[in-house]
This record gives C-alpha cells, structure tokens and sequence, in this order.
C-alpha cells in the first residue's frame, strides 16, 4: 500500500537530520532505555543520568549527615534558588519565580491573587479547551470569591474579554492539539480591557523561548516534570511580575511565603517577591532532584532548541504523508504549535496500547487523540520514523 | 556545683535503661551519625538506611525504564496506598488517609470543607498556641469565606465552642511546650455544640498512638517528616472520616481528586473516599521516599514506642533536676506531653548554637525555647544524658 520508496527515503532523511542536529550530543546525558522510542517527554521527561546519583547525595549527605541543619544551609532558599534557574527558560528575570506546590494549587493561589487585585469585577475568563485542572480550579475559585468562569476558545478571548472580566486564565500550548497560542496579544487584549492574565504554560515550558517580561504577563504557572525532566510529580512553579513583587494576595499564605518564618509571628505578613507564592514546608527530595535536572539547561540555546522541537514535528507529518497519507493531525502544521503531534485514531487507546506493546511510547487523549511528544534535547529524527512506521504496521494488523 | 554522684548515677540508669531498651535493635536502621546526638527528630526526623537505594532504583527503574506506564504501575494511586500504611498510625481505618501537599495546604482544604459542611453558623475556633502556618491559613479560610476566627487556647475550647462555630482547629501536641491535648474531650465538645473538628497531628502522629475513629474526628491533616522520618519537607496526610466520603468539599479539587482523572472531563466530579482530598499530580519522588522510610513501622508496638517516648522524657527530667536544677521547663512532666522537652533558657538561640557545636541537635524556638525531640526509635537514654550535661557545660562556659 505504502510506497516503499518513501519509506527508504525517510530513513535517508532521518539519518541525515540526525547527522546534522546541533542537539545530537545532549541525548547522552539522559539515561534512556535503548529499546524504546520515548514520546512522552511532554507528559513526564525522561531522567538526566546523574539525578538518580545527586538525589543520594542529598538523602545521604545533606539529610542523613547535616540534618536539620541543611534547613539553614540551602533547602529553606531552595525554591526562590531554584526558580531562578528556571526564571532564563520563561523569559524572567530575577526575583520573580518560585518553585513551590502543584500547578493545581499554583492555579488556585494565582487566580484568587488576581481577582484580589482586580475588584470590582465578577468574571473569570476560562481557555475553553484547558487542561481540566485548570477549569475544575477555576470553578472553586469562582465559587469562594463569588466570580463565574466563562468559557471561551482561546482564538476568542482577546474579543470576548471585557469590563466584566477580572482575569484571564489561558494555556500557552493545548495539551490536546499541540496548538501554541499568541501569549502577547491575548496579554495585551487583557490589559486593554482591565482584566489582569493568568498563562499556563505546562506544555510551553522547555519547548517555546516563553517571553513572559517582554509580553507584561501578570501571573503565570508550570510544571517541571514535562519538557523541563524534572521527575513524576516534581514541583510547579509560579511567576509573579515584578511590579506584583509587594501586593500579590494570595490565599495559600503559609508559614514559607511568611517575611519571617522563624519568627513564629502570629499573624501573616507576606515576603518580597516571588517567595510571597510559597505556601507550606518545600519538598525537598522532588525539588533538589528536578535542581539536578535543570542541569542539562545550562548550555542550550532556546533558539536552538525550538528549531529542532519545530522541525522534529515537520518530519513527523511529512512520515505521516509518506506511509500514512490521509491521517488527520490535530496538531496545526504551521510553527503556532508547541513539541508534540497529535494525530486523530479511531482505534484510539487500543491504538496506543499496541503502540507501547511495539516500544513506541506516547500517550492517549479522550476521545481520539494519540500525542507523540517531541523533546528536542533526546529524540531523534529516526525515532519519529519509528514511531510512523511502527504506527502503520499497527493500523494495518488491526485491519 | 553540681553532686558528681549524680552525674555518676545518671550514666549507670542510662546505660542501664538503654540496655533494657525494647526498641533498641530500632537505631540500626537509621543512617546517624555517630558523631552527633540528635534531638530534631520532632521537626525533620533521620533517614531510614534504605531510603538512599530505594530512591535510586525508583529514579533508574520507574522512571528512567518505566518510564510514563509507572502511572499506571502504581505511581498513581500511590497517595491511597500511602496513605493506609499511615492509617494505623492515627487510628484510622482503611479508606479514610491519603498522602497530598503540604500541611498548610491540607489545614486550608479541611478547613473549607468544613466550613461548606456547617453552613449557618460564622466562626473557626482557632487553638491559641498553634504552629503559625495554621493560624495564617485559617485567616485566609475566613476572609474567603466570610468567617471569623477566635483564638482560644487548647485547655479553653471545650467551654468556648458554641452555637456560631462551625469548625475548631486544634493541635494534639503543642510544638512549643510539647504539651498533649485531648482529642477526645475536645472533640466531643465540639460535637455536642453542633460544630466539626480538625486536628493537626504534626507533632503527634508517630507519637502518640492517635485515636482518630475511636474520638470521632471529623478531619485531620499531619505531617510526614517529623516523626514518621519521610525525608524533609516530604508530603502531608488528610483524614476525612468514612462519613465524609461522599461529602467532602475541598477547595483545591484538583484533577487528581476527580473520580475519573484521565477521562479528561471539563466538569469536576469527587472521587469517593479519602482520594477526594487529592489536588494536583503527586510528587512522586517524595512520596516513594517516604513509603520507603514507613517500613521501621511496620514491626513498631504504637504501645511500646509511646512508653519508650515518656521515658525518654522522664530521664530529661531526671537529668535537669540533678544536673541542672531549678532550671524550667516548658514541657509538662506528667503524661500529657509529646515526646520532646522544652526548656527555657536565658541564652535562648545562643545556648542552641553553642550546643550545634558541640554535637548535640536541638533545636530553638521563640521567645527562649530550648527544643529537645525524643524519637524513640533512635534516641538513645545515654544521648539524653549527654544532651543535659552538655547544656550544663554550655550554660557554665557561658557565665
């Protein structure tokens, strides 16, 4: 069926864009299983090799050794420390981002912050197609600070925006399509409007250069554990614009975001900055590993990388084209989308189950949706042929 | 000054007492020090031996091989399974723990929950002396949700709950005083005035054999990395007690307490049971660390841990009144305590410096609080001996 010419072509011109590729040499610092073709860096990221033995040395030296005394020297600085680190990644500077809870609960804090800061307004404005936490949090926050959530496309929140809305929460890059959404003009739409503007940008962060200063973002969050490998459930982080750095309000306000924690003052009062995002004791053990982790960033040019995130996804749909012509993507071919390709399967989840029993590994979204992951620091050109091929092989056995 | 026969006294009941120790064979699964005697094992406690490997091949294995399946392979319900080896622990039967976020984030969805769950009636009970996180929280609780709070101490809740409380957060053990409170009385107060109680097991659990379904306690948060040695800043623990499983209203309801998490719904429906506390994904790293460090529990008596505990701290005693005496303690000598000693001291954060000097971890709280945790299953009677004779040598170079 498939022309068998194509198939020895694209293995040409996976070789050579192996060959060929800037990031070639990073593979080697990720331990990954020889046998697998992982495509689910945009889920959960594949371990840099030296975690497992840093994450030792912490349990071994800093815990079992200095006990509560690391406390003082470096865990309880850890998370502002730590969110510098990733500040670079999501175009911040100094002093605005913390590494701290979960994205679920960093929602939460940004969303009541925000709707703190813009009263007078009872609307907040929902990403149709969030990620569900975002939407389910939205909700709550509705329900305790007396706001409704709309709903609306992304594509439609700069128009739909109003004097009603007090917030804006949208995700830089579907988590279903793949699709990147314009940061800068939605933010600008917003502001225009009064509103203020929560960015999610889970499925962004080490994948698109964010530029977070340079838009006038207000609030953002993300996770660690995709793009930026940072372990399964590893912390979230949030970002606060510097002109919040004295005035963000939010509700999680425990002893961490505490001006003074050690002082044991009865009654709250906020530290400068990103810190005022912390809420209860940091996890030290998930954040000095995804600390590790970061180390892999330390010489990666974005520019560099967001180049091969795109041409990663060009040679999976020219695959596609070439031994399965007619499958419908759900991810846009265009550069507005983010390190996956989404592609629509009627055999759906048994799809990907056959896929996993083959060593291709991605994932599956209701109701269709096979996501293959693209992660420009390990994967290869020729395991996005993989992937296709093997794609094929199962879609013809199903037959 | 002091009767060298009661130092020469004091060394042979320690040795004696250590050499009857039932818990003794205990200390060998813990990684210490031999350098140091700790006293901090009742704000971050020390590592199981076997939390270093069991990380290392949760990092290499599951994640690096496993990979995004080890959801799927255990990772997800993890907070459940965790949680009912915790179970025991507190008094509580199967379905009603589960491991999430940090204490200060699982004070405010209890709290909440309550307050949704007593509609009618105004005001949270606050314990007067409580550790500040909850304090603050319960603060940020009554500004969402048009509560008051009214602090009143421990002793005084029984007689203060009435008719306009809705809920009343109380703290079994006092971090300050390590003074033990009862769960029962105040809990049933509370009920008979028709409001709902949530206790903070933080300095407790791992402690003192907790009682939670035998009190009738409506909710309950602690925390992981004290008593229970879950690694530092490992993840906290709710309760909700079978008659809130289908009820339970919290205001982080995150994707993770869904009854349904990877249907990807747009609306939220609770998960039924303890999973319903659940927020956003579970640190994974920190929650694996300490299902690895909860197996010294496995073999534990709760009973023989508890009277280990008291007499640690009846030994303290003893060594402060022959070495030391007339010096004041902010802990109770009768059994209402946890299993640590509060001494006030004049030299406050400077004696403890002085101590950290000479190996012996304690720690200080304000305004003049000398802090001594006594962890059963490590501490050792002749290191409480040494912890008082090297306070007196401290005090005695000091003058």
């Amino acid at each position: 069926m498939t022309d068998p010419l194509a198939a020895r072509e694209l293995a040409e011109e996976a070789a050579a864009l192996d060959a060929a590729d800037p990031l070639a040499a990073k593979r080697a610092e990720f331990d990954l299983d020889p046998a697998v073709a992982y495509f689910d860096g945009n889920s959960l990221g594949a371990p840099p090799k030296h975690v497992a033995e840093r994450l030792t040395t912490v349990v071994r030296e800093q815990w079992g050794r200095r006990l509560i005394r690391s406390w003082a020297e470096g865990w309880w600085a850890a998370p502002e420390r730590v969110g510098e680190r990733i500040a670079p990644l999501v175009g911040a500077g100094p002093g605005q981002v913390v590494v701290a809870d979960s994205t679920s609960v960093d929602v939460f804090k940004t969303l009541v912050a925000a709707v703190r800061a813009n009263p007078g307004r009872d609307e907040i404005l929902l990403d149709a197609g969030t990620f569900p936490t975002d939407g389910y949090v939205a909700g709550q926050v509705a329900r305790l600070t007396g706001h409704t959530v709309r709903r609306v496309p992304v594509a439609g929140l700069a128009a739909a925006v109003d004097e009603r809305t007090a917030v804006v929460l949208a995700n830089h890059v579907d988590y279903v399509s793949g699709r990147l959404h314009d940061m800068a003009s939605v933010t600008a739409a917003a502001h225009r409007a009064g509103a203020l503007v929560v960015w999610d940008l889970c499925h962004s962060v080490g994948a698109i250069p964010v530029r977070l200063d340079e838009c006038e973002v207000d609030f953002a969050v993300g996770c660690t554990y995709k793009f930026l490998n940072g372990g399964p459930g590893s912390p979230a982080f949030v970002y606060l614009a510097r002109r919040w750095r004295d005035t963000f309000d939010q509700p999680l306000a425990g002893w961490a975001g505490h001006a003074d924690p050690f002082a044991m003052e009865p009654d709250y009062r906020a530290a400068t900055g990103a810190g005022r995002a912390r809420s209860g004791t940091p996890d030290l053990l998930s954040l000095l590993a995804l600390d590790a982790a970061l180390d892999v960033w330390d010489d990666v040019d974005l520019a560099v990388l967001r180049e091969k995130g795109l041409a990663l996804g060009d040679f999976f749909f020219r695959c596609l084209d070439g031994l399965l012509p007619g499958t419908e993507a759900a991810t846009p071919r265009g550069p507005a989308r983010g390190h996956q390709v989404s592609v629509h399967d009627p055999g759906g989840e048994r799809t990907m189950t056959a896929l996993h029993e083959r060593g291709v590994l991605g994932d599956f979204r209701p109701p269709d949706v096979l996501r293959f992951g693209l992660a420009p620091l390990y994967t290869r050109y020729a395991e996005v042929l993989r992937a296709v091929t093997t794609l094929r092989e199962v879609r013809a056995s199903a037959r």
